[in-house]
């Protein structure tokens, strides 16, 4: 008896596994995923997005635009409700930069500044060169050479299906600015935090830590002109820097999250939370990022909306503001909706591009993994595997993971993506149609299951 | 008697095929090519130029220290005489551009001058735009709807290893100014003539119609931008464009052809011309048109000056000015050496980037035809064949050529040299030392045999 017992219990957990979901909203799931392969539509999304906006920085004229393209294009989509909730945080702007070397060859270089970066003087900052391997190698060095000089970090980004090459770089972008004023720099120069050797400059965010006092400009040189100063360095001769930003930390703005919802059925309390966010970077028109999530999340939940009947709990996508300069869109969500997040049963951001999904990984507790492990059996036919519960929900998903939320993360294979990442080549040529519908049947399939169970 | 006669006359055009060169000679040039295969310094030539000078406009700054590296380059390199000979032409000057679109969907365009455009007002020029799928369709059109507009011509370049998408498309650059102007249109914007998805204009030069008396400005687009452009164009409504270019077609001004010999040493009066351009476009750095060329004809030269013993007749290396606008140094070269050119017993220019060398081609007499049968035998390790005889030498060697002077091509791969060529991504990355490695390896046997045969 105490074995067939135990017989019961396993044919019961093996049940569960095989049937997380019964018979109809399977065969609903993979009619789904289906339906977004034969032609999700997400790229007419991006393309009216990037055509009729285009660039979106957070604050400016184009994020106003944009929040107004996606209110009229998530109504579009047939979503049950959509509104705005504000957003409110001091504007960057950024109208002139250049850079060139004075001595000993004299050269003009492809450079932009950094996020939050403060400007130059108006006839800008001319001197030496110092270089550094790495953040690590500024901040360990006491001899005082950068004093009074620009400080140029050479650290060069892997490439990574995953991305992973990102991190150990980006830091130098992030924080460089503070190790460089710290050392009595002038100025901080970086090598492009991206994988390409095109002559794209990568801008992104840099931070001032609250601490510092002597905020000093910052900006990134394209790769192929990062080897250019290197190789000049490399003759041994005093090199001569000139850099003129003309950017600004401006005046405190408002703009706005948008979100959408198809409502659930049974539970409409219990929300799946799907997010991308809405501004981009002013240098491109933001197709990878994230015009490409944008478009994967609201297509998602469109043909959710489409279905005859809606799931048991609620659809949610959420179009964040501001994730670019500080995920301001996501605090203020978070903040707004404190109270709803026990809810919040899952929440997944796209916001990596438009490569196709290869990973589902998550970061839930133990009483969804079941679900989880039905949600793959429905993917598998896309060619994405289970991966680990240790995961990020994406940059958007931080403030509400750390409250608890639980999260997945639908991974993308990365492998270019850093080589278009937040420069002006980020453009709707880069997006391949058949990945992007490959990313909305994937989370169609997630957010429906994640709905139903 | 006869038969044996023929037996004979078989066995002589079989030897002379065989043996178009003596044992000793065929061991040095295969000497001379595993020399350069095993590394030729050929990219160190490359990043000397692009490092030290970069930018070389004919006429510019660039171009007048470009001229005096090479002439140190070339005596560095050992060659027995280095010199330089005036060239003269009205240059042509970049200040600023831009581009946007003013409606109905406001966003900035990557744009760039073409060579010789005229400048625009100071406030530039804000009309509506027309679009033509060609130049052809340009000036077939009889309607009157390009009068008091922008002309769009939007024809993609198809991408090929021998270039030949090149030709079918760089007509709309090189002429659609004029055909713009006959219509009545205020100004000229092309798809660059290019094969890549990136946003980098391709500059190149125009020519007005010396009949012309309404010289329009003329632009560049990236493909990105004209895809933009195109897609709003397809919503239908009027669309407007803004164009600023502060150009100017300047005063007159002399830079030099560059020349350096291996004087032969039985017939130093006949020359075996080798020829690269010095100047560049102003976006790059020039390390494919035509770093690459320089590097290679002046490296395959100086392989041969270091022999023990010269070859028969004359090694000499142009380095020709101002290719770009109008190859005014080839024409120069050509005039200055009128008398000689009957000693030119062939010519050949390294212009097509630095991808690897796959065919021969020539137009030579017959009387040369066994000599380059020859030299072919000695090319196949490196993968050469032998292509027909009625190719083009290359663009500087097009006045020479024009004068009876016999030609080779030594056909570079030339699959991704339209995604760089003429854009400020023309940079040392983009150069692969193996393969420039074979090219000088190709060049120093063609140069050694044609020398010596």
């Amino acid at each position: 008896m105490k074995l067939s017992a135990l017989f019961l219990a396993c044919g019961m957990a093996a049940s569960g596994l095989a049937q997380a979901f019964d018979e109809p909203t399977r065969t609903t799931a993979a009619e789904l995923r289906d339906q977004a392969l034969r032609g999700s539509g997400a790229y007419d999304t991006i393309a009216s997005l990037t055509t009729e906006v285009g660039p979106r920085l957070a604050g400016s004229e184009g994020d106003k635009k944009a929040v107004a393209w996606a209110v009229k294009m998530l109504k579009a989509k047939g979503f049950d409700r959509v509104w705005t909730e504000p957003v409110r945080f001091p504007a960057w702007t950024r109208s002139q930069e250049s850079a060139e070397i004075l001595a000993p060859f004299p050269q003009k270089l492809a450079i932009t500044a950094l996020g939050h970066s403060e400007g130059t003087p108006a006839g800008g900052i001319a001197a030496e060169v110092v270089r550094y391997e790495s953040l690590e190698a500024l901040q360990a060095d006491t001899s005082g050479r950068a004093k009074g000089k620009i400080v140029f970090i050479d650290r060069r980004m892997e490439r990574a299906r995953d991305g992973g090459g990102y991190g150990p770089v980006v830091a130098a972008r992030t924080k460089g600015v503070n190790a460089a004023a710290d050392k009595g720099a002038l100025a901080l120069v970086i090598r492009s935090v991206g994988t390409d050797s095109d002559r794209f400059p990568h801008t992104g965010v840099s931070h001032y830590d609250e601490k510092q006092t002597t905020r000093i400009p910052a900006a990134a040189l394209s790769n192929p002109d990062a080897d250019l100063l290197a190789r000049v360095l490399g003759y041994g001769k005093p090199t001569r820097l000139k850099l003129k930003l003309d950017v600004a930390n401006g005046p405190e703005v408002e703009t706005a999250n948008v979100i959408a919802e198809i409502r659930g059925r049974e539970k409409p309390e219990e929300v799946v939370l799907l997010g991308a966010h809405l501004d981009s970077w002013d240098l491109g028109t933001g197709a990878l990022d994230d015009g490409a999530g944008v478009a994967i999340v609201s297509q998602a939940g469109a043909l959710i909306g489409a279905l005859p009947q809606a799931p048991k709990r609620t659809i949610r996508v959420v179009l964040f503001a501001n994730e670019e300069t500080g995920l301001v869109g996501a605090k203020a969500y978070n903040s707004l909706h404190k109270d709803e997040l026990k809810h919040h049963i899952i929440g997944a951001e796209s916001d990596f591009g438009a490569g196709p999904i290869y990973r589902l990984s998550s970061t839930v507790p133990d009483a969804l993994l079941p679900a989880l492990d039905g949600i793959v059996k429905e993917l598998a036919p896309l060619g994405i595997s289970r991966g680990d519960n240790t995961s990020s929900g994406g940059p958007d998903m931080r403030p509400m993971q750390g409250d608890g939320m639980p999260v997945a993360e639908l991974a993308q294979d990365g492998t270019d993506y850093f080589d278009f990442h937040h420069t002006a080549n980020d453009t709707l040529d880069k997006v391949n149609p058949k990945h992007l519908d490959q990313n909305v049947a994937a989370y169609v399939v997630f957010a429906y299951l994640m709905a139903q169970h």
